[in-house]
C-alpha cells in the first residue's frame, strides 16, 4: 500500500475491506436470499471500518519494519490480514444487529437508517448476526488458502485471538455486564463505577478491537515483542476509541451520528463523561492516545498509519 | 471404548461429553457469572447428546477399521475428536435457545423445564446462545493441542465442515426458511410441499448433523471415499431422525416429550405427517434408516456403533 496521507489508506483500505466482503459473504443458492439480503443490509451500512483498518495497517506496519531486513514481498502481508479484517468486521456487524435488538438496547437507528430488525423482523435480525458469527469463523478457517504449515499455524492462532475477544470472556462478556447495568438481567441492576465501567468496556469494545490489531501483527508474522507492542497499543486505542464515542453522543445532534444523541444519558447508563465529566474524559481520551504513540516508538513500529489512526480516534466528529 | 451394548456405549460417550463440556465451558473470573450460569443452564438441561454421539461413534469406527491393519492406538481416534463433539453440541445448543426465543418460535418449555430465556430474559438468551457459538470455534482451533502439521489441517477441515454447516447456507439458512414459512418474516409466508419441507430440514437439521459424523471421520484420519460414506449415512440417518421427531410431535405427551406436545400442529407448521400422513411417515424414516446402514457395508464401515445408532433414531420414544 504506497498511500501517501491518512485519508488516502483509509479510503484504500475501506475499499479493499468492502470488496473482499462483498467476495465473501455468500449468495443464493449457497444460502436463502432473505439471509443474504439481512446481513449485506448491515454490513455496507457506511460503517467506519475501524477494526479491519487497525488489522490491515497493524500487517502493514509489521511488514514494513521486517522489510528493512528483507526487501521483498511487501504489500503480501495486507493480502494474508485481509480475511481476519474481514472476519472481525462481520462479527463486529454481528454484534450491532443483535445490540439493537428490543432485548437488548432497543435501536430503531443507526448511521441513519433504520434499524435491521426495523426492516426484516426480530427473528430474522438474530438469524442474520448468528449467520455472520458463523461465517466469520469459517472464513478464517477457508483463507488465505495456504496448506504452508507456518501460516496454517497463523490461521489458527488468529482463530483462537477472535474467538476469545468475541465470546463470553470478551464482547459477549461485556454485553452481559452492560444488560446487568441496565437492569435488563435477573436480579437487582448493578451498579458501575469509572474501574467497573472501564472493565466492562474492556470486554465489550476492547477485546474485539485488540484481537483487529494483534490478528494482523500475527497474520504478518510479527515477534511475540512486537505482538505483545501492538496488543498495547491497540489497547489505549480501543479506550481512547470508545471514550471519544461516549464524549460524542452527549455533544453529537442526531444528524451528525445517524443515531438519537443523548441515548446514553436518557438511558441513564454509566458513561465516561457522567462519571468523570467531559474535561477529564477529553484529557484520559488523550492520554490514552498518547501512551498507544509511545508504545510504537518503544516497539520500533513506527512506519505505516497506526500513528496517525491512533491520533485520528479523537479528532473524529463521528 | 469397550462398550458391549448400545445403551453402554451411549451412557459412556454421554458422560464422556458431559465432562469435557464441563471442562471447557469458561466459568467466572475468566466471564461473567451471569454467562457462565445461563450457558450451563441449557448446555446441561439434559439433551440426548446425539450429534456428539454421532462424532465419536464414527470416529471410532474409523479407527476400528484402519485398526485391522495397525492395531496400535484404539481409542485414540474418540480422543482426537472430543473436542469437535463438544463444539458441534455448543452449536446444537446455541440455536436451540435462539429458536427459543419469542421472535422466533416462542418455546416456553424444553426438555420439562422453563426454556433459558423465560429464566433470565430475552436478551442475556440471546448472548448465552452467541456466547456458546463463539467458544464452539474457539475450542476447535484450540483443541487437541497439537503443533503436528496432520491434525493442525484436520483441525482447519472439521472447523470449515462445522462453520458452513451451522451458518448461512445451513442451521440459520433453514431456520430462516423456517420462519419464512410460518409468515414471521417479511413478505407473504412461502408454502413448503414435500420438496421443500426436506430442503428446508436438510439446513436446518440435516447439515449439522452431517458435520457431526463427518467431523469425526475427518479427526480419526478417514481417506476422502470412507469421510463421503459416513456424509452419506448421516444424511439418511439425520433425516430419519426429524421424521421421527415430528412423528413423536403428532403422537407425544406433553409429559414424556417435555415440551408441549402438538405445538407443531397448532402452529400450522407443515411437517410429515401433515404432509404424508402418520404410516407414509414411518416408512420412509424405515427406508433411510435401511439406506444408512447398507451405505455402512458398502463402505465396510461396520465394526462399532454406527449401525446400532441408526436403528436408535427411530425406535426411540422420546
Amino acid at each position: 500500500m504506497a498511500s501517501t496521507s491518512l485519508g488516502d489508506f483509509l479510503n484504500t483500505a475501506r475499499i479493499q475491506v468492502d470488496e473482499a466482503l462483498d467476495r465473501y459473504l455468500p449468495r443464493p443458492p449457497v444460502c436463502p436470499a432473505i439471509v443474504s439480503d439481512a446481513m449485506r443490509y448491515s454490513v455496507f451500512a457506511g460503517g467506519k471500518r475501524l477494526r479491519p483498518i487497525l488489522t490491515l495497517a497493524a500487517a502493514d506496519a509489521v511488514e514494513r519494519a521486517n522489510v528493512r531486513h528483507r526487501p521483498s514481498g511487501a504489500g503480501e502481508a495486507t493480502l494474508l490480514a485481509l480475511p481476519a479484517a474481514c472476519a472481525i468486521e462481520m462479527i463486529h456487524t454481528y454484534s450491532l444487529i443483535h445490540d439493537d435488538l428490543p432485548a437488548m438496547d432497543n435501536d430503531t437507528l443507526r448511521r441513519g437508517r433504520p434499524t435491521l430488525h426495523v426492516v426484516y423482523g426480530d427473528g430474522i435480525a438474530i438469524l442474520a448476526g448468528d449467520g455472520l458469527h458463523a461465517e466469520a469463523f469459517t472464513l478464517l478457517a477457508r483463507e488465505p488458502a495456504s496448506g504452508d504449515h507456518e501460516i496454517v499455524s497463523r490461521k489458527l492462532r488468529v482463530l483462537r485471538v477472535i474467538g476469545d475477544a468475541a465470546g463470553p470472556a470478551g464482547m459477549v462478556g461485556g454485553q452481559a455486564i452492560d444488560l446487568q447495568a441496565a437492569g435488563q438481567a435477573p436480579g437487582r441492576a448493578i451498579t458501575l463505577d469509572g474501574q467497573g465501567l472501564r472493565a466492562m468496556h474492556a470486554r465489550k469494545t476492547g477485546a474485539l478491537i485488540r484481537a483487529s490489531a494483534v490478528s494482523g501483527a500475527i497474520m504478518a508474522g510479527a515477534t511475540t515483542d512486537i505482538i505483545n507492542a501492538i496488543d498495547r497499543y491497540a489497547t489505549d486505542v480501543g479506550l481512547a476509541f470508545q471514550i471519544v464515542d461516549d464524549i460524542l453522543d452527549v455533544e453529537g445532534k442526531a444528524e451528525q451520528l445517524g443515531k438519537t444523541a443523548g441515548k446514553d444519558a436518557a438511558d441513564a447508563k454509566p458513561t465516561y463523561p457522567s462519571l468523570f465529566g467531559l474535561e477529564t474524559s477529553r484529557t484520559l481520551a488523550a492520554e490514552c492516545v498518547a501512551r498507544a504513540r509511545q508504545t510504537l516508538v518503544d516497539a520500533m513500529v513506527t512506519d505505516g498509519w497506526l500513528d496517525a489512526i491512533a491520533e485520528w480516534v479523537v479528532v473524529r466528529r463521528s
